[in-house]
């Protein structure tokens, strides 16, 4: 079943970074609003309705947003699904636009981390997977060490997505990195959790990105008549390492997601053109594209050495640089995600661009799907 | 513009009170969807995904109830606005069963206060109205000083919000409270924000409370054949201070939820049999009232006292108990008075039961609108 595309009439982003305390969250995500609503020639009056992502902003910090914004008035709602909090307040806005509740919805998604998180963001007091040591980054590294084992992969081929990430990005003036890094600066980096050291984990950040999706209603509100980007549809299944084999590595999660999105959005896997990936560790993006079934079983890390998934290669992942280097602040990755597509199906990314991109597909995982306790993952294809 | 019903198949919730810690978030949520699944006569199997209302529970704390509870693998999403978050993840189930996407939803409103907060909520770090001394107490006291002095009304005409609250919830046996106070002893308690006492403030509160929301190919699917109460239509609208006329008791954010309501359910406000009425503090039941128009401006206080918005009287306020005696566990409420709207419009709330309700309000506030940081509030229409 699918239901009517969202589309996209503006996008904008703020740099990725560490910014200073009085850069507040607020000042981050109307920054990147204007920038959205400047880029859809939409004035504050024809907004219908704030869907805004994050994790850490605190309680109604979407209204807070508002009052700042200048939208105070309207409808808000914030939407939490951890590292996949802006992609499921872009959902739940394309579902509203669906319904016919709203014609023009703002989407924000949102993050001030570097104020308040030292080293990693730490587990949760209550989780008991972190308890005996089973933290996110050593679920990654079982993963990355289960990996080679089963596909005799090598840990070069696993580092060499973080050197494809951060040559993407050096392209990308919204990165928080944009420089390239070498295979021998990653395998020579400070060890996190063996095999995996610091360039194979995404860092902690700060951001926004916001996208302005209408009706076709809305978009005839705003006066835009030639085609835009569309969201045919955003997946999404939660799961935890109980839903599937028991193999870290099955990804029964990602191939749940998978499905959910060939479903809603009536394209096939093998139309799409481009992908952007929630690379929250190297070999993260490995074995979820792999439960995508958009590269073979196993074939994952080959690919990425052999250029597959570069800009040029097969079937493109990261061109924006990812979470490993465009940075990771945790509500706004989903929103950025959509950013980046949007701004690849409008041919305008530069150095970056995909070459006749028609289709694309951005991925977010939220919460450790590896653990008991579940997490969740959302899939938005959008097309041109 | 109207969207379509969302149809009611079973309500569940747990006692409001204060749980030992081993009574867990998930515990309680778990305890309230068994219930509400219980009541639908809904297999797990049936639910299509779970939209889950908190504040202070932690990322992804729906996908924990969701594995905890056997959903793992669903479609999974948080929602928070504060105070209305409960009412929130009502809204967009209902949106997202209007345009489609699903046909049973599981919405549960949750909360785990009494381990975490002491004496009340305090207020976030970055409230420049609470650095000042602005409190929400505060806030409501400055509220009921101005409607004493416009509306020539008295302490003890604010006072009995609280004493018919309590004299309602003595006959719910899912209350905090179940005894009834009297009018001395609202008079007579320990000061917090003067005028207002201890008993015109609503409790620190453990609670769940869940809702199974159907389309009408839902229905069918759980076999349900005779008409069931339904969400007629949720409004939200955000404001603060800078919204309004200035004037705390003009509720402008009030009259604009009110115009929503009417607007999304097709219902005039003189068709409204009882009210769920978000009464944090006595005084805001009163100015709530006024600014949806339900009760004529500035004569609240002398209605309440005159028995106008009891059970039995004009306009049934609160049969439940409310916030101040049902209890308030602050992302459960929302949930909890679409409970006590479907047991109503079922006609079998006992004791508390409004005599031949064919239709109710919910009303939720989130968040501080009389401060400059802005708040939601929700409306949600029912009708049998």
């Amino acid at each position: 079943m699918t239901l009517a595309p969202a589309h996209v009439a503006g996008v904008g982003m703020i740099r990725f970074g560490k910014y200073p305390a009085e850069v507040t969250l607020e000042r981050m995500a109307v920054g990147a609003a204007r920038e959205a609503l400047g880029d859809a020639g939409a004035p504050l009056a024809a907004v219908d309705g704030l869907y805004v992502g994050h994790v850490f902003g605190g309680p109604v910090a979407g209204q807070r947003i508002a009052a700042q914004l200048g939208l105070d008035g309207s409808p808000v709602s914030n939407h939490e699904n951890y590292c996949a909090s802006g992609a499921t307040a872009i959902r739940e806005a394309w579902v509203a636009l669906a319904a016919g509740l709203h014609d023009v919805i703002l989407v924000i998604g949102v993050e001030k981390m570097t104020d308040r998180v030292s080293g990693g963001v730490r587990p949760d007091p209550g989780d008991l997977d972190a308890a005996v040591g089973y933290v996110m980054a050593a679920g990654h590294a079982l993963s990355a060490r289960r990996y080679m084992a089963d596909h005799g992969a090598t840990r070069e081929q696993i580092a060499a997505v973080a050197v494809k990430n951060h040559a993407h990005s050096v392209h990308n003036p919204y990165a928080q990195y944009q420089k390239p890094i070498s295979l021998d600066e990653v395998l020579g980096a400070r060890p996190i959790a063996e095999p995996l050291g610091l360039l194979d984990c995404s860092p902690i950040s700060d951001g926004a990105a916001a996208v302005v999706l209408c009706s076709p209603a809305g978009l005839r509100r705003l006066g835009i008549g030639g085609p835009v980007p569309r969201v045919l549809g955003v997946g999404l299944v939660s799961g935890s390492v109980l839903t599937g084999t028991g193999n870290l590595n099955a990804e029964d999660v990602s191939r749940r997601a998978g499905e959910e999105a060939w479903k809603l959005s009536g394209v096939a896997p093998d139309e799409i053109d481009l992908v952007e990936m929630h690379d929250c560790f190297t070999i993260a993006e490995i074995v979820r594209m792999e439960g995508l079934g958009l590269v073979p079983h196993g074939q994952g890390a080959a690919w990425t050495a052999d250029g597959h998934t570069a800009l040029g290669g097969r079937l493109p992942v990261n061109p924006s640089g990812g979470l490993l280097s465009r940075g990771h602040p945790v509500g706004a990755t989903g929103a950025a995600q959509v950013v980046e597509l949007t701004w690849q199906l409008r041919g305008v990314a530069g150095g970056r661009q995909v070459d006749g991109a028609r289709t694309g597909l951005a991925y977010c995982k939220g919460g450790t799907v590896n653990g008991t306790d579940g997490g969740s993952v959302t899939t938005v294809v959008m097309a041109r």
